[in-house]
């Protein structure tokens, strides 16, 4: 460690109590980790901060002695977001976790940044409101982590992202500034919306502390089904089909043949044999009849392309039923090879069966299975590079490399919704270009001159 | 004129040719004036561009000589933002107004900048398709000035603002780079979201070329009613049940007494004595009987605060009528009084009320008429405030200072859609306070070192 490094902690344990400072290495193992497939590279140091004034003495401290600051929250991003790629002060968020405000009038929320997106979303419910992002993740991960990666979910097919939801925030800045952005009202245009460039930021602008969000009534019913089609294309055909015919359901759910093997060993459903590929499809609405006439009308749409029945779910047994065989794929992927790598590009519409037979292709190239579900209505699609030994994995990455390519040349992105952190710096400007790439630069040295805040992430490293 | 706009002006001959270059005065006074009420100041040269390539030489030229450029499109913006403060080079894109693609497949449309809206609506409606934002200038505005002041309207309380439909850009900024900025594919999270940063940045970090927008399934059936109140107290009161009893109009649109009273000089309805505020509500959908439904729920729902009957249209001629109670308030207004200055301060939901009462105030105070309607479903109030002679200026302008104040005391802001520009530059600093002023100054001059895009716009001059 160097002198630099001792003095900031000198610093630091002047300025916290002991039990908000964590100096255990093992502690600190776990800051430095999060659900991407990139190990841990923990920090020197970590705080559990309590407001945003400790958060701007901590910017101090770490600029007088030119160290990085790493916000962490859930630790349940996927992109490596919160690796302490060259040491420095984790900043914990996990104690400012309350929700301090929840208005039916307004139908705003205020919370701070570790508030867990599943707790929020039961407890706006309870006040008969929604707050429709939803992240797969979202028994774990947190508003403050959804905000830095523009988190999505199934329902943004009719509800939009993270994005739309944040009406305000307050942020610190590694210069020091505490600020208020954005708004309490819904709409607003006053100076440049620097609320919209914080989200999907990946926490390298300035430390976000309060969120201010927007609700929407809760719908008061959902109806659920699940269609089997012989292959992809098919099921591409109907998710074109359902979408221009003007049904907009909340989510349009795909799992391509190997989702659908794996699926098959846990979920309740027999498929047909020859199953080649499933949509899971949701309306809602407030009108139980309306809803369900809508599922039923969007049925009768693709049951020409279906192979065998489309399943409607009757009650909310068979609803969890049908979402199981969704939500426990990645585990049930593990079954068939115990390790896999995750993709979560997104291509126009129009794209979709072409990218995932490019991602079976460059598995077929390599020797490696992929399987590739994901949000099918928006073309956001998880490619999962499924192998058996860790010594495959410069295979994998070549696999992978190809795959973010081709979702490019696709005219797509190589991140739909998991960010591109550590994990995905390297393809950055085969997506932007080396003068979009170069103009984010700017904006980051706007924010942050000394390249202090969370440095590593999102660019390359010159 | 200095030698250094003359040299300018010799380059930009020696490149465009006469007939795309506009130098005569009286021409050029138009090139300098838009809706808003600042009167004109002409740019010293116009040039009727056809290429981003051709904007990239106009920013070469002036960067050399130090001269200011200024985009231009319809001219329908109201708070100033095509006025040429310091003279300069207007860049008018009016020659760039085609519909590149519209695609049912991807559920995307790419259009020039000057493009007018309602152009674009009536085409992509021709595809069963739905471009939602409909600024009450949509048949004279156009995407690229859409873009520039992130552009609402009546809908935007259930679809959105044009921020939401944005998913790329082309742009080229000062500093002479052509990006392709945002992406094709509905989601997408690599980088910075410089799309959203754009939008509504009001021409002042790049002049965007090309717009690739996000359309919806058309919504086949549409319903609309006209609620009258006894109050605006009572009106808003109505609103809020309304959304909270999970309704979700397209449009919730308020008229005050004043609003109400102009109103009814060419309105079809006869209101009931005593009216003192209206609720012009919305629903749209799929299916005929289940969109009638809602409105007929909505209505049930307003009823018992309203004075006299629901007015539900029974068919599109009234419908018509509905709408033109609330299309010609601006019209109506000016048979009042001859002169008005219109704000569009947003505040949230629950302080509706109390805005209209202070608006009321401030012109009970000055001896001044102020009339307030707008889109109460989100809080953006339009409040006009009446005068007779040019004289009373001052008094007028006394009596806007103090509404914006307001708004801002309410927790809201000065602008829910129309944009700063030079109207309202003086009170940015009030509601956002001077470090995020300061901050977007400096991301201003990441874009746009030179200062030469549209000084004198949304920041106070130094």
């Amino acid at each position: 460690m160097t002198a630099a490094r001792d003095a900031a902690l000198r610093e630091l344990e002047a300025a916290f109590p002991r039990e908000r400072l964590v100096r255990d290495p093992g502690r600190l193992e776990a800051y430095g980790r999060d659900e991407s497939d990139l190990g841990a590279r923990p920090p020197d140091a970590a705080v559990l901060v309590e407001s945003a004034e400790e958060i701007r003495a901590i910017f101090a401290i770490a600029s007088r002695h030119r160290v990085p600051v790493i916000p962490v929250a859930a630790r349940s991003g996927k992109s490596g977001g919160v690796l302490a790629l060259h040491g420095g002060i984790a900043v914990s968020l996990e104690r400012m976790n309350r929700i301090l405000e929840i208005s039916p009038e307004d139908l705003v929320a205020r919370v701070q940044p570790a508030v867990v997106t599943g707790v929020l979303q039961a407890e706006v419910e309870r006040h008969g409101l929604f707050y429709p992002p939803d992240p797969n993740s979202l028994e774990m991960c947190t508003i403050g982590g959804n905000v830095a990666e523009n988190a999505g979910g199934p329902r943004a097919l009719k509800y939009g992202v993270t994005r739309e939801y944040v009406l305000g925030l307050t942020a610190v800045l590694p210069t020091g500034e505490i600020l208020r952005l954005g708004k309490r009202s819904i709409k607003g245009v006053a100076g440049y919306d620097l609320t919209a460039l914080l989200v999907g930021s990946e926490g390298t602008l300035g430390i976000v502390t309060e969120a201010t969000l927007k609700l929407l009534p809760r719908p008061r019913h959902v109806a659920t089904a699940l269609v089997v089609f012989a292959s992809v294309a098919e099921a591409a055909r109907a998710v074109n089909e359902v979408l221009q015919g003007g049904i907009l359901p909340r989510c349009l759910e795909l799992l391509d043949d190997v989702s659908l093997a794996a699926a098959a060993k846990t979920s309740p459903y027999r498929f047909p044999p020859g199953a080649g590929a499933a949509l899971l499809v949701e309306t809602d609405g407030n009108d139980e009849e309306q809803v369900f006439a809508e599922i039923v009308r969007l049925a009768e749409k693709v049951q020409v392309h279906a192979q065998g029945d489309v399943i409607v779910a009757q009650n909310e047994a068979q609803r969890r039923d049908v979402w199981e065989t969704r939500r426990y794929l990645s585990v049930n992927l593990k079954a068939l090879h115990p390790l896999k790598l995750s993709e979560d590009v997104a291509v126009p519409r129009s794209r979709i069966p072409e990218m995932i037979a490019r991602a079976k292709a460059v598995g077929g190239r390599l020797g490696l299975t992929v399987a590739t579900y994901g949000h099918a209505g928006d073309g956001n699609l998880h490619c999962n590079v499924l192998f058996d030994r860790p010594e495959e994995r410069p295979k994998v990455d070549e696999a992978v490399a190809a795959i973010l390519r081709d979702a490019v040349d696709l005219g797509g992105t190589i991140t739909g919704e998991h960010g591109v952190g550590v994990a995905k710096r390297d393809f950055l400007e085969y997506e932007q270009g080396a003068e979009v790439v170069a103009l984010e630069r700017r904006l980051k040295a706007a924010f942050d001159p000394l390249g202090i805040l969370n440095p590593g992430k999102i660019f390359p490293e010159r």
